[in-house]
């Protein structure tokens, strides 16, 4: 399928047909998901185009006209919601070909996956119709569409802003955690899809969308099986250079191949074979939604660094004995800094319970403005180094001047942004104190800063798995590049 | 050195000199570490004893009369607190060995970790001072003791209650950070000591009296580097049957040994070495002081698990696919619930949109106090499962009557008291929403719930692997007595 202006219809609908909402229904209303919660979050949204309910038992719902059937609908339709029982669905599937309604969100479970005959039979009825009528089938099992730009949504209280990243997952309850945690990175989506079953649109429909789709700068994929392998690694391997391509394939240890089957019905495929994979595409592997959401916002607000040599400026020696721990299990090195910049650091660094080499064990620089200032400036013109952590220790922050501790944050901020000398500069903030108030200006900071650009990292493995990450992806594409010359 | 009485009086001691105390100390000041601060944590952790400070320039220091040395301090010294700088350590530890007061604690630094030569050479000198005098020294280049019961401290608001954990830091922010958060894992402390660069005592000495400390029940270890290694390996495989004995060995990567040398200027040595240390000894091994903290709460709230086949109660399809893939991951194996029991399951649970195999896929349970006994009944009754996981979901719980909400959180707690059938019960908390008042309810219970004795996760990972680790400490031990026979 080529890039599909019926696909595109779907995402920006005028008309909605939304099939299965009690009659009852009402705003505010708190149930189970699916239902007339979409009218809820279509309404959150600021959806400009018509809702129309569909329900043989009622004459109005939520305040909206409701029709019998779809095909009394009188107007045509872009996409139709189901929220029926499973056993209910291919009625509905043989209204919507009636109404010549294309496009189908099902959001109806209850097929292959719960492992019972009658319902792996219904399955299989279920295809032939959307094969016979030629419908777009999003899902079955699957909580559809979160996009902010059409107004279309599928949970409670979504952001309403756009921004350049897509997922596609074949999770709900992961679009669910997203679609709102994304928010604490600095993530906005431009649209994010959860696909469940995959009867007919799969993974690598909705991929060959993202490729050319002006909205989507990044794209993430939760993945628990794929039907056409070789279509995915070839779409990965392309648009990867463009789009970098987060991806979580989950299912891959003996248990959660057995889940997945529970779940979407997937064939989840070896680790071995998927191995193959990521080394063949150049694709980001993740395991968790948490490191999902730490690399977009890696590739969104971290700049390519030259290398993977970094330096870590904190507090302690027994956290610089971790840190670089840390890094070289993930992949960095932890050089010491030149001898003319470790003479220069001494020049303001006490000798007696500091250390200027690398990690920098210096946490009295974040009480003082100026002592940062320079030793910020000799990491990042040191040439043995290509990025730099800074861990800034709060108990040292706000034990200084309180002018001093907003000027420190003040410009960690900016040199995040501005990446001195070409370096990418990250932050991890750190704690002693278990101090409640300390906490939550910790915390606050932690959610409040990437949104304005600044990468802030949850713990030092996420900052340092994320960052070579960065780096690998673009060793990969330079390699790619040369290989093609 | 077998039981050292000198040792129980330096950690309960009625007279404590403390040398280097500014003459313009004030109670409230905050500066860097050392000096008068050791005074304020004594007085916040209700020291009973007598503290005299020692300044040449000085009558009278916070209160209390100062004396010009130790030597004229008019009675036995129990232990002598040095904070000078490091050029002035041995005129004070001559002066110690003329008072006759043998138990020093010295956080003075600057030695050979800063690789300077004359300062390798003051080390030389301090040694041999010490030697000659028969000191004991704690240190050099740490901040000491932490001990609750004898009213003695380094830090800052630290908490009085004493509780049975030991620790032995090579590194004082190590300790800073422990001996504070340790309390939102419901850790409370017998002793905790930084002892850095180890001149005199090491490791082994503690771990000698932490052997038959009666206070003492388990031992929390940070190691960069030990002199003795042959002897460390035969204490800490005896120790750890009686007392579990949790371990990080930091500096094991060629960064973190260079770290190493600049903190405490240790022998880091190799991780094959290290490996095989853990291979003997049964010591678990940890690699960060979360991972510590959750392993102690684990030694102290989880009973011992029959085996290593874990259940998991959550919410989402995509959530237990993960959950699998992480149980597998860290060691644990998630095999799918006896036929009898899905069936049984199947009565109240609806098969749309869950699983009743394993991971359970059953989030409104959360929402109902009636379904969650009968589930949690049914799956810990369950001959293929020997622990169980929850993660509630704190929109499930919250979206419930609040009434059901109180009384599943009173059930949760209630069960993992319990060990429903012999098995332990473990709780995740989980949430997809992003409203602050649900992550502040989140944080709480996270932090007030392991004060009470109930073992609560920061994610399934962590749950997994110190569950993990508890079901391997167990097996070794019995292993090692089968063997014994």
């Amino acid at each position: 399928m080529a890039w599909d202006p019926a696909l595109e219809a779907a995402f920006h609908p005028k008309v909605v047909a939304m099939v299965g909402i009690s009659s009852d229904a009402r705003p505010g209303m708190r149930r189970g998901p699916g239902g007339a919660n979409f009218i809820i979050s279509y309404e959150q949204l600021g959806f400009k185009g018509r809702i129309h309910p569909v329900n043989p038992k009622a004459t109005e719902i939520m305040g909206r006209k409701a029709y019998p059937n779809v095909a009394s609908i009188p107007e045509p339709i872009d996409l139709v919601v189901v929220s029926v029982p499973a056993q209910a669905l291919p009625e509905v599937l043989e209204d919507c070909i009636a109404a010549n309604a294309r496009n189908i969100h099902v959001f109806t479970a209850g097929f292959e996956e719960t492992g019972e005959a009658e319902r792996i039979e219904l399955g299989h009825r279920v295809r032939e119709i959307a094969e016979r009528g030629g419908l777009r089938i999003i899902g079955p099992n699957c909580m559809g569409l979160y996009i902010p730009s059409g107004g279309v949504g599928s949970f409670d209280r979504l952001p309403q802003e756009s921004g350049p990243v897509a997922f596609v997952s074949q999770s709900g309850g992961h679009l669910n955690w997203f679609s709102h945690y994304g928010q604490n990175y600095g993530i906005r989506f431009s649209k994010a899809i959860s696909f469940g079953n995959a009867y007919v649109l799969d993974s690598t429909d909705y991929l060959e969308y993202f490729a050319t789709d002006p909205e989507t700068g990044i794209i993430c994929m939760y993945l628990e099986g794929v039907k056409d392998g070789r279509k995915l690694l070839q779409q990965v391997r392309t648009i990867n250079r463009v789009k970098p391509i987060v991806l979580w394939k989950a299912g891959l240890t003996e248990d959660g191949t057995r889940a997945v089957a529970s779940h979407t019905a997937s064939l989840a495929g070896q680790e071995g074979i998927w191995r193959g994979f990521f080394t063949q595409t150049g694709a980001v592997p993740v395991q968790s939604l948490e490191e999902m959401a730490e690399m977009a916002m890696t590739f969104l607000y971290v700049k390519q660094p030259p290398g993977k040599r970094v330096s870590v400026i904190g507090l302690g020696g027994g956290t610089s004995v971790a840190s670089a721990d840390v890094c070289n299990r993930e992949g960095l090195d932890v050089p010491a800094l030149t001898e003319e910049t470790q003479a220069e650091l001494k020049k303001f660094i006490p000798i007696a319970g500091s250390s200027v080499r690398n990690p920098l064990d210096t946490g009295l620089v974040f009480r003082n403005i100026n002592d940062l200032q320079r030793e910020v400036e000799l990491v990042t013109t040191d040439p043995n180094i290509d990025m730099l952590i800074i861990r800034p220790h709060l108990d040292m922050v706000s034990a200084g001047d309180s002018e001093d501790a907003s000027k420190v944050i003040d410009y960690l901020i900016d040199i995040c942004r501005n990446n001195p000398h070409g370096k990418p500069v990250v932050l991890v903030f750190h704690s002693f104190s278990n101090d409640p108030k300390e906490l939550e200006v910790r915390l606050r900071l932690q959610v409040e800063l990437p949104g304005q650009g600044i990468p802030v990292y949850s713990s030092l493995n996420a900052a340092c798995r994320a960052l070579f990450r960065l780096y690998e992806y673009h060793r990969f594409q330079k390699a790619l590049t040369t290989e093609n010359l």
